[in-house]
């Protein structure tokens, strides 16, 4: 009963195969062989455009760069105030900015309210040197709460940032999941919508290492091949990344992951809807649940084998849990046996 | 005819069985799993000490990183004046450490001169806050030009650098390769002759993406767990560098590999010491060999197919290649035929 | 009448004087001579202790370099959420710590609530790499709405801070002003209560540009030359800050400008508290008033020549100031002349 | 005797007056008041065009925030081996380009050979990320070692730069006698041959503190307000740079300065020739004389109560002082004394 992480699940069948059967012969490195390049191409089909694709090997470097490379001196970027890229990476991204500020946006069920972006934004008075200059809007589909945006709300922020010349940027360390889960094309939960750059992760949804920054705009990426040696983040043998997601795009490999993944938390949530112990804390809208348990049930749950990771409250809800509560979440992933979580809503009951 | 880099070569079956095997099931991520354990375990054998492991996802993380634990306000790297570290990684060292100046030693063959060595750090006066302070020294092993450092020259050097109280790094990226040549055990060529952290290359000899920062003393490495981080270096599915790592130890499969690239870059040498047309520009210790070919016989070997690149001739001579000559690199790994070494011998008579 | 800021003020006389009187002859340079060492003891004698004292150029260098000196990688420093640090140092903070992420504690009247900021530690949970590791808390005293910590809050703060191993930092850029305003020692008001390090601020309060660190524990600040020197703060001429500063300390001086200006803000305070268009928005405690004005009121006092600035509404407050209303901030100095404190309240009745 | 530094004077009375007349009643802060206006006028009228002028506090600021200004990620800044960017600022513009690495740029009298650069510059391939990317050429005027370009030679230099796209930096901490040594204009000097962007230095020639950064397209510094409030180098009280700098151009007064010094300078050059004791150990120009002496000597002169510092050898002349020698720097002054050099001569007789 194992809902600790995505990550804790190891790589599809498939992905192996194909670092098996691309590890053969001799190809250029450095991002510069043939497989690389098809599978760019491949980024190019599934987004319906031309778009410049940069692997990387973390989603922690993936929204790194990204903000990196869109960055300004004193630069500020509006995101969550649970963000994953504020409250998860250890300061990866001021690092790897030189300091660029996470500015934090309140909203509920973790996902920014325009009505707060828009004011946030308004504090930075145009060529007020003191305050810095905002210089992105970061969100993530899904968001660190596992809920979704709508289309129209990444349009409407979009078009906030965009107003004041900010890049928006979307961590899509999930993206497959999002997809699934909102029945939208990359491209219209994307640039068709004013996202202008993305981290692609693959990792959490099947492979072994496989995160890609995809720039919408390619004359906007001139910079990134310095940004991301800099930033030691260019693999030497890079065709190992390209044959996971040759992999993982071939025959809809990851939309089926990501949607066994979202069953299985659909089946948690029914669980928790169905308990009288348990609830959910927000609603469950791809493949992770977060759920205010009793603290001994929780404590029998771990008896028995089940791993999942307590969870800060966020800022907005301090006292969401009780005393005698636990705030969880539980993610399941691609290879969550529906054995397991069968089981697990058993403890619910 | 692939002599271009070692990194032109994919990963030994081993290598993709090992990750095959260990995908399956749920394994806690971060660095936390058993086979993660398991392989520091390895780590700790091979080096007769208990060591700090930390798996990063390339040799410019691997050198950058190492240097950035051990930086101080205003540090001074001193390394060759052609290091891989000064030419080679984007400036990556610099950018991780916060603009710690990479300080250019002289000496021939690619290696450090004592001596030069010793003057240099002399200029730096003890508490003169306007030059800096000295804080690492950085060598290769094998160096930038494919030649080796003595372990009593090894000694010498750390024994310079800890007078002054410096940290000695070694960037191994092709650590298996240099120990194959010296015939030295990992033990005797780093920490037994003084050095203190060590960058240590898995994937140019058989790996796909395996590299490690190995510290020799643990105690210093407390601050480590969020540099690495940090530094966007922190892979969640770790297990896959350590089952890379595993099948790469496995019944001395690394020396193996390595064993065959140096004997495929000696058959070279010996082709260029038998040729009338072309000449070694520096001695070849490992498995790289650096020739002076005339230009039109590199062009017309480039036509017939073989692949290697050009190579700045080092500062201390300029002149190395004549007008109508050029400098080239030229690269064996584990998956080098002896094959396309003979064919490429035949073009140097 | 000039409202603006107190760094409108230009030096006092006896600044200047000091200026004339040791520009003579030749001195030592980089903080070396005897006037340097004669202000340094000073400032023992002022905090009733040996302490290691840094000149700096600006209250945003002290700040940025006082937190520098104690970050460690992924380093959190826990702060007002409109702190100084945050929202009026362009990022100086995050530039010079290589990103520590300045997170955002609520308080009223901008003051650190302790239960809130024992609430954002707890969040940390210890060798937890993804949060990174909170490092430090800063508070303002006066803090950036003017009002002030009582020594027993100070206290508490430190108490909090220091069982997790944070530093306590002190931006005190109108450090006399609040000596002046709670009768404290400058002792009182630092160490004997638990702060580690401090900005010691001159410029806003008589000078021209002097500013100091204050590091109480001479131990913790070996590395302090080299970040001041490496962030480009060391002057070369010293004596030009040592100058004024001994001017500033000599009989007081300091505190009777501090003194004047803290008078002149509560008349102001006295204005509003008569009024019945105008009001404060939160007690005045220093140097600082910050008011509420109707829209056309404000209009015309700008017509008749006052000059001061609108301010942001607190993230806790966003509607303090109705739509026809505006917040401003009124802030007096040693300069501000009384007739122009009684010709502004006369718009106020 | 003192021939330690020009930093070591202090200011001229002209500067304290101007000082004194200029702090009185209030003036807007940040750069925003008349006086600043009015000295950034007086920076167009020198330089016969309209330019973009910064003040910040030292000439560590102002190279760092200089080259900080035009760096790209993992940019490669071509200076002299011995260049005070290089050896004496702590590592400064390291810090503050986030990691651009200074490459070494051998040349005879501590100048920049145009044949070495161009070869320098050559080693990096276009689109060849590993080496990262040049940026800029940094010179100094006078250089390191007190000598000087000719104008031709900035111009070839410039030539070089520009037709790889990058910037020509100039470190102007000495400008002044740069200016009257060689009798060419503050434009001749600059942008007529090519330079992009200068540190302007007043400090060491009868200022306080006085430093400028000037960019000669004041289109390129769009983005510098940032930069250097982000930099820590925004003064509140500008005006008191200001105030200088007016004090400084009236009549001609910078002129007049460093003519003094470097004719004390060449008072020096005189006695060195005419001595058998010591020698010259190259060429002086300005207000440097470096000088090889006898060990013994230099003993007796300090014992006398002069005070000079000794030197680092440069890389290319390690045996310039032989082993009963020492090479040591004289530097002048505006308020050197007449009779302080003839003492000094003296002793070399």
């Amino acid at each position: 009963m194992i809902f600790a992480s995505d990550n804790w699940s190891g790589a599809h069948p498939a992905v192996n195969a194909a670092l098996a059967r691309y590890s053969e012969g001799m190809a250029s490195a450095y991002g510069t062989s043939e497989l690389d390049k098809a599978v760019e191409k491949r980024f190019d089909e599934i987004f319906e455009r031309e778009v410049a694709v940069f692997f990387v090997g973390t989603g922690t470097a993936a929204n790194s760069l990204a903000l990196a490379s869109v960055n300004r001196p004193g630069g500020v970027v509006l995101c969550h105030r649970e963000a994953h890229v504020v409250e998860d990476e250890c300061g990866a991204p001021e690092f790897f900015t030189h300091g660029a500020r996470m500015a934090p946006v309140d909203g509920p069920d973790g996902l920014i309210d325009p009505a707060n972006l828009k004011r946030e934004i308004a504090r930075f008075k145009p060529d007020f040197v003191h305050a810095g200059q905002p210089m992105a809007v970061s969100i993530s589909q899904p968001g660190e709460a596992g809920t979704l945006y709508a289309a129209e709300t990444i349009e409407t922020i979009a078009a906030i940032a965009h107003e004041r010349g900010l890049t928006l940027h979307m961590d899509g360390a999930r993206f497959a999941n999002g997809l699934v889960a909102t029945g939208l094309s990359p491209a219209e939960m994307t640039w068709k919508r004013g996202v202008d750059i993305l981290s692609f992760g693959a990792t959490k949804n099947g492979c072994w290492c496989a995160e890609a920054i995809v720039v919408f705009d390619p004359a906007k990426a001139t910079q990134f091949p310095y940004i991301r040696k800099r930033g030691a983040q260019l693999f030497s043998k890079t065709r190992f990344v390209a044959a996971q997601f040759m992999a993982y795009f071939d025959d809809g490999l990851w939309l089926r992951m990501a949607g066994h993944a979202n069953r299985m938390a659909d089946r948690l949530r029914q669980a928790l809807a169905a308990s009288n112990a348990a609830r959910e804390a927000w609603p469950t809208q791809s493949n992770e649940v977060f759920a205010v348990l009793p603290k001994d049930l929780a404590a029998r749950m771990r008896e028995a084998g089940a791993v999942f990771h307590d969870w800060n409250a966020p800022h907005s809800m301090p006292e969401l849990a009780g005393e005698d509560e636990t705030l969880v979440r539980l993610v399941t992933s691609w290879s969550t046996s529906e054995e397991d979580v069968v089981r697990f809503a058993g403890f619910l009951r």
